[in-house]
C-alpha cells in the first residue's frame, strides 16, 4: 500500500507558514505521511476578497497580537523569530525558484532556508541576492536557477498552481489538504491534517 | 498565595467560543487556575473594523470552512454540534443574562448551556424563551432575571464589559488574558494560555 500524501500550501510572506515549514518534516515522518510542498500567491486570492495587503495590516489589533503570538509560540518550539520589515515581502521570486527546486530535488530545503531567512533573521526574501546565498549554500548553480524560475514556463506553473489553490477553496496559509480533499487552513491543524491523511478519509 | 486567575472573553454567537467553553472548567481544574467568565459583544468591535456581519459569512471560502473545521473539532472532542440558524444570533440578551448570573453564582453554569443550546442542538438563542427554559432548569426564577437582566444598570455593566474588550485590544473571540495582560486569541491557544496565567508572567 502506499503511503498517505498531505498538501502543504503555503506563502512565503505568510507568518504561520513558517512554523508549519519548521514543524512538518518531522511530524510527517512520525506520523508516516508524505508531504507534498506547494507553494502559492496569497495575493491574488486576498485580492479577490477585496485587500489589497495583509490582514493583519489592515485590522491593526489583530496584526499586534499576531506578532506576539508568533514570538511566543517560535519560542516554544525552540525556532529563532525576528519580524521582517516591510511585511509582507513579494513572495513571487522565492515561489518560482521553489518550484524549480522541488523538481530538481532540493525543493524542501530551499523552502525552509527561506522561510527561516525571512521570519527567523528578519532577511529579505523579494531580493535575489538573499535566495542566490540560500541557492549556493544547498549547491545549487544560483544564476542558472534564477533565470529558470524567470523563465515563461516555470511563470505559468507558479499561476496555476495558485488557480488551483483558489480552485480548491483556499483562503489563508498554510493550508492542509488531504487526498480526499479535506481543508485544513492554519498551523495549528498541522497535527489533526496528519491524522486525517492517514486515516484516508 | 493566590492562585493565577485567567479571565475567559466570549460571545455566545461566536463558534469557537462554544469549543472553548466546553473545555476550560476541565483544563483550568487541571492546570489550578481561576478563570472569569467575560461575556462581551463582538458586533460594536466588528462594526469598528469596517464588519457589519460575521467575517464567516463576509468571506465565504473562510466560512465554509469553518463550520467544517467546527464538525470535525467537535467530533474530536465529543461535544454535539448542530449548525444554528441564522447566523450570527444577536448574542445581547445572553450575555445581558450571563451578566446576572454571574453575580449570583449560576453564571457559567448559564454560559455553557446557552452555548450547548446554540451550538450543539441549533437552539435560538436571541429569543427569550431559550433562555428561560435554561434558567429554570438552572433552578432560577426567569421572569425576574429576564427583568434584572434588562434593567438599566444591567444594560450599563454589559456595554462597560465590551468597552474594555475593545480596549484591552481584543478582536475577536473566544480570547484570554493573563493578569500581567498577556493576550490569547482564540481556542486553539486555551491550553497556552493556562500555562501562562500559571508562571505569572
Amino acid at each position: 500500500m502506499s503511503r498517505p500524501v498531505l498538501d502543504f500550501w503555503f506563502d512565503f510572506a505568510s507568518t504561520y507558514s513558517y512554523l508549519a515549514a519548521g514543524r512538518i518534516g518531522a511530524l510527517a515522518a512520525e506520523a508516516g505521511v508524505d508531504v507534498r510542498f506547494r507553494p502559492f500567491l496569497l495575493g491574488p486570492i486576498f485580492k479577490a476578497q477585496g485587500w489589497d495587503t495583509s490582514p493583519f495590516n489592515l485590522y491593526s489589533a489583530k496584526g499586534c497580537n499576531m506578532w506576539r503570538d508568533l514570538e511566543r509560540l517560535s519560542e516554544d518550539l525552540g525556532m529563532p523569530f525576528r519580524r521582517p520589515e516591510p511585511f509582507p515581502q513579494n513572495s513571487l521570486l522565492p515561489a518560482r525558484v521553489a518550484l524549480v527546486g522541488l523538481k530538481e530535488g532540493w525543493g524542501e530545503r530551499f523552502c525552509c532556508e527561506v522561510f527561516r531567512a525571512h521570519f527567523g533573521h528578519g532577511r529579505r526574501i523579494d531580493e535575489a541576492a538573499t535566495l542566490a546565498e540560500i541557492l549556493s549554500w544547498l549547491g545549487a548553480d544560483a544564476g542558472a536557477v534564477l533565470a529558470a524560475a524567470q523563465a515563461d514556463d516555470n511563470k505559468a506553473r507558479l499561476r496555476a498552481q495558485t488557480e488551483e489553490a483558489q480552485r480548491l477553496g483556499l483562503y489563508g496559509a498554510p493550508s492542509f489538504v488531504t487526498a480526499t480533499g479535506e481543508l485544513f487552513w492554519g498551523n495549528d491543524r498541522l497535527e489533526q491534517a496528519l491524522r486525517w491523511a492517514k486515516r484516508g478519509k
